[in-house]
């Protein structure tokens, strides 16, 4: 992955790290957007800085299961900002249907303001990898979303499915979204699978 | 970054693949490991994990302030894991001189510890990367430095140095960290002073 390297003179400089500045500072909020998962071992709620960390780092660990060579880095960033919409358009819970019908449109508007505090190269840069994340078409993609899905299971999965009782979730709505893991990574798959069906025989998450 | 690629056979890979998912796991825990610094606007305490987030994104916005070129890349994932330590060493605070006097023992049990549930390959990677930012000897190193100063000096600078406040530190002892910022980035250190100053003669951090 290569630095921007824009071509400087007089005070576009100054400018430029400004809005650099500027926008790392502004993303500290997205340490205050909670979701609905919790941290391990009966924890708090978990905000979404934290499960993009988790997930950039297991990212690098997990890379050899996905299902096509990928390019680490370029994951690993997407996973770091994949959920700075966030901070204007708010956490959508994958299993919230009213929720989920206008998350686009609030998303869009926030990625134009968000990513707009850069400089232009790198507006164009990080929203092309969040469209790029969103569209699920490219290996990155999909074992970003993998990983997106198996980071919080494993909390769940060591809370004894608490998450998904705490919102009355049903074995075949978590199946639909965690089946997609598949696309990413069947190997994880497997993962998901084995501790789905430990959970359903626990009773901690009903089939139907 | 090219990612791992061991031979599989057998039962080895499940094993691996265990071990994988249980550090994943059992590093969750660095979201409860708190740092002096608060979030921006007078938020509550950072934890650990949320920090290697910001630092691991404004690597890649900011790289090219590195003073010599980097593997973004790498600075990115020496951010992530720089602080993974601290889940059973403990965060010292910048200007604990008690702590700092055994931080090293503690810290060099716990990445045995830790880095130690991974499979032999992805320890030896991730421990060699800690050890090289450790030693600041590297361009990589110096810049992942400048980002673990910069970073809390934005929140708290939007707090009016509410941080150093609290454990009265004065100017001297924050030059004394922060000029360490100009090995890895001139240009951050010019960021650096420019805040200090300003905070200085805004009277929320005094000269000695």
């Amino acid at each position: 992955m290569k630095a921007g390297n824009p071509r400087r003179k007089g005070n576009s400089m100054d400018e430029r790290l400004q809005k650099q500045l500027d926008f790392s500072l502004y993303i500290d909020k997205e340490k205050n957007i909670l979701r609905q998962t919790h941290l391990s071992y009966g924890g708090r709620q978990e905000n979404d800085a934290e499960h993009a960390w988790h997930m950039a780092i297991m990212a690098y660990l997990l890379a050899e299961y996905a299902n096509e060579p990928v390019d680490v880095a370029k994951v690993m960033l997407m996973c770091l900002i994949h959920d700075i919409v966030e901070i204007e358009a708010g956490d959508t819970y994958a299993y919230d249907a009213e929720g989920l019908a206008t998350q686009k449109e609030r998303e869009d508007a926030a990625k134009e303001h968000i990513f707009g505090m850069l400089p232009a190269d790198q507006k164009e840069a990080l929203t092309a990898l969040f469209d790029e994340f969103e569209a699920y078409e490219t290996a990155e993609s999909r074992f970003a979303h993998s990983l997106d899905n198996l980071q919080p299971l494993l909390l769940n999965n060591s809370n004894e499915g608490g998450d998904w009782k705490a919102h009355k979730v049903t074995a075949e709505q978590v199946y639909g979204r965690q089946k997609k893991t598949a696309l990413g990574s069947a190997r994880l798959f497997e993962v998901t699978d084995r501790i789905l069906k430990d959970q359903i025989r626990k009773g901690n998450l009903p089939e139907k």
